[in-house]
């Protein structure tokens, strides 16, 4: 099991939860999930503790979820209220109920033990709430490979030369070295390629024809959470690190969404200084960023498939692998700390299930 | 496993058996069958001893069957009669051969010890040679799913309100309490359902527009042949429980064939005291059986999917539960007898091939 | 594991191999293989040692080839050159060489130790450079079955009258015994049918009507390559065996190369004294190969997977068994020899990569 369990995930954007029961799984946890005539979204074990029918095919009875087979009636806290033909109602009749956030259009769902679900934890950005941003909600790759292997892809600069070479990367980035730190709960590898001939997206979407300073900061917030910094500016600007603003900057973000130890959920959206309002230039970042996405599912999915095969001998690991082995380090302590009793762990605030 | 071996199964309608060699699956035994020349059904087990080509990729010759790798030739005995290059037939090349009894269009099968074969064992209802009854042969329902969780639906009426709520049931029935009960080797759960309107079923093969009295009874014969006998009279009528036939009666057949642990097929069919020689209202129940049979079919297969996942904790059972933890128990205490040795088994009438 | 890994098996067709990366799988092995400039035909695991994605999804630069995640670059003899970021090349590295030779139009690559592959152990066949023998490049058969059992039925003569009796067999040799010997290496299986209809393929190509004498010769070399000497005369000439070239005849020959525990390629091919250039007959007598090959197949395949079930009882041997059970024992001995340590192994010119 390779699953951090006592995290917020990415369930889908809000506009994906309505009135019907929608069935998904997350960390091998299948779950069904439905807005309440309150607006809060519910998500609750997909499987009725009698027959074992998944719940997501029965049918909504107000904020009640009626099971399809005998017809025994859950509440939006996963209580039993209705067990057809008796009248008691047994405490082991219960499903599982889970914290669910819905925030900036996206809605977390948290996996763990539900009393250490703290909505503070939960991924947040400034320029959210910042005017002076555009908001794009972009879409979901659906990839057959594990969580791990994708999300350690978004804080790898190395592989952008050699995946992506006509849309994210280009040549001249191919030996420039990437630093690595951390901070708290997030790994950031970065690296600036300094006056070199702008990657294709900031032809496109810069407007730039001369020699750029181009920057890439990959942020890694645990589990699996990316925000990756990029953009570009003339170079004879001589932008600083810290003044990046005066380019044409974006911010890619990428919630990793384990479904199980073979299949994840990417679900991509970017915020941009630029183009603001300008919904062609929405769409035409989109299509260009789907080129590059798909370009790693090939690579994630080959990846995955061999790693179900025998394997001969170790794999190597060499430089620039830096970001991606701290990482792993960083999961499997996280892994670790979740299979022992952490009598340490924070008094955050309590989650409550509004119910 | 969980199998009945000692069991007469429905292998088929009668009129599926003919010169033709086809194979079959049942209780995870894979066999040949065909009509002999006499008109008797033979079932073989379908692999060459020699090199394990089923039989059913050879060909008959005359009452025999050919392999179609070496030719090696086998009767309807399942004893070698040929070995081409040499002239000897060695004991141990033999097919296994079980009994099979064709009655009343439904061709049965004995999965067992072909000495425990009786054919006295097999289902009847005097009903069946009754001219004031309409008998009609419906259809096959192939389930993904596990023929326990199959037959046990048979006798759960409490499913009935919620899984056919538009054919075979309503919301009258949510919470009529069911009783059961057993004799010999059926188990019964029964109810009426008093003065209440009628199912769809009956609105359109009843005539009904008032209120009816509605009967269930399911029969289970051990180990998965189902009769549901149910049928609705006007509740001004005042009938009686055991004069049934003074409304509209139809006896309900399921005669479930367990294929393999994943795989299940029910035979199913009527006998009804009303629309005789009527094939256009045969025609109709069959499409409304259909439908019903198709949604226990989505509810089947969800479970059994479900099945195969990871349980977390037990199921839990409730009061409507009572026939079918009956049911198991009763499964349970065949598989044991049949893996132990029973020096009390009865001395019925041993079986002979006819051969 | 029943894989001999010191042979050479055939990979395909010389035509198959040109610039293009082209993934492979023999042995359970998969291999990436491509045409270098110097004409070589070169083969490398299919595996970058760092990240594991397929060599086969990146891309040739030069007679190298480049990992299409991060760049690692390796040479044809499976050194790596470059790794992007840093200037040390680890000597671990490396993916796996294959020695590959290219002769009489067909690839063959030798999947054990490089030390002990000796070219002058590929099979070879004196008509190959004879100009009064046509040699015709068949096709390949892609069969669902494990190699063993595809070559077995190679050497079988007793199937050939049940499995193609329209075109390659016919009922006059049903009991006709068949001889066994070995040479060296080579296992044969042969008899002549005396004095009998030609079968499908000698009416067509042989223009006999009246009787004819039959012969066919199956050679077996170790592993798994099949040579199939057959041919008629008419029955009057009263041919002596030494003197089959007064005949139409023909050598059929099965390249077996095992791909994985349950897939195996036939490549086929044929030389033949008879219709020399005669382009339309070679078409004509693939069209018959290939019904002949689908019915194995078709065989093949339906043993593989009963092969797969559970086996209540052991399969049965019989008399027409005798050169598959000399094959079998054969390959059980090779295959011992590989897993033991073998100091009394032939000291033959040591294989050098060239490069």
């Amino acid at each position: 099991m390779s699953f951090i369990r006592n995290a917020w995930y990415v369930a889908g954007w809000s506009s994906a939860f309505g009135e019907a029961l929608s069935p998904l799984e997350i960390t091998g946890q299948r779950l069904v999930m439905f807005r309440a005539s309150d607006g809060r979204v519910i998500a609750l074990e997909d499987r009725c503790p009698h027959r074992l029918l998944p719940l997501s095919k029965g049918k909504r009875i107000g904020d009640t979820v009626q099971c399809g087979y005998h017809g025994m009636t859950f509440d939006s806290a996963g209580k039993c209220v209705r067990v057809p033909g008796q009248t008691n109602l047994p405490s082991s009749a219960y499903v599982d109920a889970f914290p669910v956030e819905d925030r900036h259009g996206i809605v977390w769902i948290w996996m763990g033990e539900p009393e250490r679900a703290n909505p503070d934890d939960i991924f947040d950005l400034p320029q959210f709430s910042d005017p002076g941003w555009h908001v794009h909600h972009g879409g979901q790759l659906h990839i057959r490979a594990h969580y791990l292997n994708v999300a350690e892809n978004l804080v790898d600069p190395a592989h952008v030369s050699f995946v992506h070479p006509t849309t994210l990367g280009n040549s001249a980035s191919e030996n420039v070295p990437v630093h690595v730190s951390t901070s708290g709960d997030v790994l950031r590898a970065w690296r600036w390629i300094r006056d070199a001939p702008p990657i294709g997206f900031f032809q496109k979407f810069g407007g730039f024809s001369g020699n750029v300073d181009r920057w890439h900061y990959y942020d890694l917030h645990m589990p699996s959470t990316a925000v990756i910094d990029f953009g570009s500016i003339a170079t004879e600007e001589a932008c600083p690190e810290e003044e990046r603003d005066r380019g044409v900057r974006i911010f890619a973000l990428h919630f990793v969404t384990p479904v199980t130890e073979d299949y994840t959920i990417d679900h991509w959206m970017h915020l941009r200084n630029t183009a603001q309002g300008d919904d062609a230039a929405s769409d035409q970042m989109d299509a260009m960023f789907r080129v590059a996405f798909d370009e790693d599912k090939q690579v994630l999915e080959a990846i995955h498939a061999e790693e179900q095969r025998p394997q001969k001998r170790k794999p190597i690991r060499i430089a620039i692998d830096k970001a991606p082995n701290v990482y792993r380090k960083r999961i499997r302590d996280l892994i670790e700390a979740e299979r022992t009793e952490d009598l340490g762990a924070p008094e955050g605030p309590a989650y409550v299930m509004h119910d």
